[in-house]
């Protein structure tokens, strides 16, 4: 939480943090901090047990008062115009920083944090530190990987309302599967065979209307490609009767908060493999979720779903990284699951190797899945939250195939 | 372009480049050298003069080899779970990057680009620094901004292609709010009074019907609230007659090729004031497009942009910048523009202290603006390329107000 910003500077031994938004770009750092929509991005700058400054530019300064942050600036406050004018562009930036450091009296060590271009900021940082300050860098999970993944109950009502629309749009998507007429092996959809490019248009008019935006795509592959677990699915694709539809929807919300859903979903009649695995990644998903709590060591799930999975005579990441295979093309391909909020790849990591603990305030994905490339794949995914309260689920439709 | 790439590395005295996607977050750069949808991201490495390698999740194999890379290899294939096995998390990923550059033979100068969040890459380069690999930082601009900011006529064609989807949305909206009723100072769209949520959501579900992502936004801005040019507007927002509605579209194509475009329309009667700002923004708009061409200094565009509207009786930036004037509230208070296609906001930069020049395959807005709290907001905004048969304006709607 952001509350444990202090607290946690001090644990990382740092007197300064600057999230930085150098472009346009999206930076889900720097919304979690400014908590306002500053397209041009800005500085914002936190000493130890101080109030930040939040430095924009001056076209954005009535933005960034729409936020959080009570100090907002613009650049021309700090001398930025005066300063472009007569240096060279890499120097007039790392002079417009210094001068800003300087003002605040950083001294001691300070960190840079959010998301840009790389080799811009580098540069940047690299003349900081030429300059004499003292730009530090922190391992992994680093302070906002630490209090971004720590959500309060308000934020994790905030995922919980974007969930609420995404199965909403999940049901009706389900519905338009169930009107299709059957003809054979063809689904048709107002007399014409219907392919991902129809469910795909249905689900985009559908976020459009409850104002999410499927920033990073979705998923809807049908068939055997669904046996690829990232396989997006193309226009063309025809969606036949008694295949697997996986359909993993992850859009972010009016209120900037991700969510991650995913069913597998079938017209017709299911063969009795596909009916195996999704009993199995079923199973899978069941315990790992009961026993998802406080505490629990994320890799310790993740190993009880490929023992659980491995016991029904499934490959499993494990058997990869234990060498009982070579190669893993089927069975269960990736891992268990990973935190979903201000992004969709934060902490907790639910992977084998991972380091991270479960602890109050997460919120991540639990989504076994299994894959085979002659029959197509079965995935289920919902998103589990640690709240005061206890653990929660934060989607609850069902998930018979 | 692309192909530029060997020519600049020897330009920017490079050995290799290394394009890294370290998480889920949208990354220009990286889909630039990829041409592939990979949702974990990878890392794209290149020695001059010789093929690229990418590598990414084994998830993501399938994904990858869709894109332009050839020879695309799982982290599996680097040893990457043997790694993470027996090392913290931090470590893991230092020792995984340096076996990939051993075993690619890198031993000369490389920099890292593509966004990501600053301080786990700056963790993870300091740690290769320390290992003795020459990790090095490029002024601006630096090589990915030159050869992404120089587009083939191709890559202008793509960005056109996204340029007639918006216009079309435009039109569309711009059909909306003529057929609403006028009762008074009111609009009644359905018997309702007209707001902004009620245009959002028309102009989302077009987007979606596109396959177009609002990923960063759009702005409508009605009446004296468009006077703050990033003002995006709020649902409950009244739209009334004889005020000015600022429409400003700026989504990502579904060929990842970002658009921008602005009007600014009124329905009713358009007062004194408003006539006169809009005639001398079209004046501006007009005059930086016909002297935009090759060679041409970008912030000369600007320059001029101010000087014709500073005749006009209005203040600028320029002023500003002179000292002429302490504050810019109302006036001409943003730059020119931007490069615009596969980000918002790559090169070249048209502000006043920009030291970019017009190029062969630059693609950059033109939208000068005149804000006054007390009247509202006048923008035009047209995107133009430089294509090798010359200048072209890729938005070419009217823009009477």
């Amino acid at each position: 939480m952001l509350q444990d910003l202090d607290r946690e500077m001090e644990r990382s031994g740092l007197e300064a943090v600057a999230v930085v938004g150098e472009d346009t770009s999206s930076n889900p750092e720097f919304y979690y901090v400014t908590r306002a929509d500053i397209l041009r991005g800005g500085i914002y700058l936190k000493k130890v047990n101080e109030e930040p400054t939040l430095v924009v530019s001056s076209i954005d300064v009535r933005n960034a008062r729409r936020g959080a942050v009570r100090d907002v600036a613009s650049s021309t406050d700090y001398g930025y115009e005066e300063i472009a004018r007569r240096l060279p562009a890499a120097r007039a930036k790392a002079q417009f920083y210094e001068r800003l450091l300087r003002e605040k009296g950083v001294t001691g060590r300070i960190a840079f944090y959010g998301h840009n271009e790389f080799n811009s900021l580098f540069s940047l940082v690299l003349e900081l530190r030429k300059s004499g300050f003292k730009v530090a860098a922190e391992k992994t999970p680093h302070l906002f990987e630490r209090i971004m993944a720590t959500k309060s109950d308000a934020e994790i009502f905030e995922i919980e309302m974007v969930g609420r629309q995404v199965q909403k749009i999940f049901s009706d998507t389900a519905a338009l599967l169930k009107r299709c007429k059957m003809r054979g092996k063809t689904l048709l959809h107002g007399g014409k065979r219907l392919t991902v490019g129809t469910v795909k248009s249905h689900i985009r008019t559908l976020f459009a209307e409850n104002d999410l935006t499927p920033a990073e795509g979705f998923i809807v592959a049908a068939g055997t490609r669904s046996s690829d677990p990232h396989y997006g699915g193309e226009a063309n694709d025809p969606i036949k009767t008694n295949q697997p539809i996986v359909i993993d929807l992850f859009p972010k919300g009016g209120n900037n908060m991700y969510f991650d859903f995913t069913r597998t979903v079938l017209v017709g009649r299911a063969g009795k493999e596909l009916r195996r695995m999704h009993e199995a990644v079923a199973e899978a998903h069941d315990e790992a979720i009961d026993a998802a709590s406080e505490h629990v060591k994320a890799n310790e799930l993740m190993y009880m779903a490929c023992e659980l999975l491995g016991a029904h005579g499934y490959k499993t990441v494990k058997s990869l990284v234990e060498g009982k295979i070579r190669k893993l093309e089927d069975g269960f391909t990736h891992s268990l699951g990973h935190g979903v909020g201000w992004t969709l790849g934060e902490k907790p990591s639910l992977t084998l190797f991972s380091k991270d603990e479960i602890r109050r305030g997460h919120v991540f994905t639990v989504e076994p899945g299994l894959y085979d490339r002659k029959v197509g794949g079965i995935r289920i995914e919902d998103v589990v939250a640690v709240t005061s309260k206890g653990v929660k689920k934060l989607s609850t439709l069902g998930y018979t195939l």
